[in-house]
């Protein structure tokens, strides 16, 4: 049986998997059934199936509802950004997954509890019991803390494009100007800063900075965005 | 506005879509929209993203609750042969949504209504439409009707393997012998068909025919499941 998972979901999310044979499975790779025959043990690959598809719905939902405006083009390129395997690794370290593995020996010699594609295999199957535990309910709660914040901390931002998205959200009425002026460089040539301020019909709606204009624009884009909702 | 779609889901599937402008937006192609400007009409597109998204879901768990013992691989197989263009464009014919469909002309002079890629995008934004409107609920009500049914019917057989099935299924206890007899082989040369007989450890399990030996051998493993489905 795996323990203190459940206790460090509870203290960090508010969860607790109260059927802990589907935790276990969930958290159990096919080396280690395979070292510790008869115990009628299973590995996580079904769970993980299903989580998979469970992620692609609350993610797809998600975004669906928070973007009214963005085309199915760059829905799917954004969902694509949010599920995938280096992005579900790197939040299955935030929640201290790796920790809780069963492997192999084999498998552990050969640091497969550090490898992005098992840790992104255990964040899916982690959802899935979830989703077989609690229902989806449960699994919007738990990722609305963990994989939604990243959204607006800029973790998709190289996926993700404001300026578009400023633009579809201020011309979804009709034609506007949008207008993206330099403000100030500043620093080092190494080093450079740039700061832009964005205007939309020569009304100031956010700025930003930089280490290029590119940049710089995206920062002031996501800041008017920010702006715009606001007021909403 | 769409009509007449919304009495033919009340008749044949108990299903009234309450928001008829959603119910309009995933039946309108793109075409159709450029062809009507400024009268606000959305197309399905970002409706059928999100009905993606519902139908991996639905159909994943429940082919992971009806075959417990299938292995991931072929859970992932499985779905792929339900969840495809072919298979989908099938559905909306059954459901006689291509009548439904709002094309611009020259699309309908290409004969876009016949095609699968359409009717397929066009499934999915059914989904996605009954999903908004009365959430994952109907749309299992829905699909339990439409597409599970052909599981039983034998409509994913060439990707099914009800050999393996009944293998995985009467050999998860421990080891246990299966033996395909031919019982029969009747009929002129072209039209030969063959009967054979499945045993488990010497007792009869099921009876299948077919015209080779292969097709019997599944119909008849197919046979033996729905017997030992039945004693459960």
């Amino acid at each position: 049986m795996i323990s203190g998972l459940n206790q460090e979901l509870a203290d960090n999310f508010g969860i607790y998997i109260k059927n802990q044979a589907l935790l276990d499975e969930a958290f159990t790779q096919a080396s280690y059934v395979n070292e510790h025959p008869n115990q009628g043990l299973k590995f996580y690959e079904r769970i993980e199936f299903l989580g998979d598809a469970v992620m692609q719905l609350v993610v797809s939902n998600y975004i669906y509802r928070r973007y009214p405006q963005m085309p199915q083009g760059r829905l799917t390129r954004l969902r694509a950004a949010m599920v995938n395997e280096n992005s579900f690794a790197s939040f299955a370290r935030e929640c201290h997954f790796d920790q809780y593995i069963r492997l192999g020996k084999g498998e552990e010699k050969a640091q497969a509890r550090q490898r992005d594609s098992l840790l992104c295999d255990i964040f899916e199957s982690f959802i899935g019991a979830l989703y077989l535990d609690q229902g989806l309910d449960s699994v919007v709660k738990f990722v609305t803390q963990v994989v939604f914040p990243k959204l607006d901390e800029g973790r998709f931002d190289e996926f993700f494009d404001h300026k578009t998205e400023l633009q579809e959200l201020v011309q979804k009425n009709g034609s506007v100007d949008i207008d993206y002026r330099l403000l100030n460089e500043e620093g080092p040539d190494n080093d450079l800063a740039f700061q832009v301020a964005v205007y939309v019909d020569d009304k100031l709606l956010g700025k930003g900075t930089g280490h290029s204009k590119k940049h710089a624009e995206q920062n002031a884009a996501r800041h008017a965005l920010e702006n715009l909702k606001a007021e909403e």
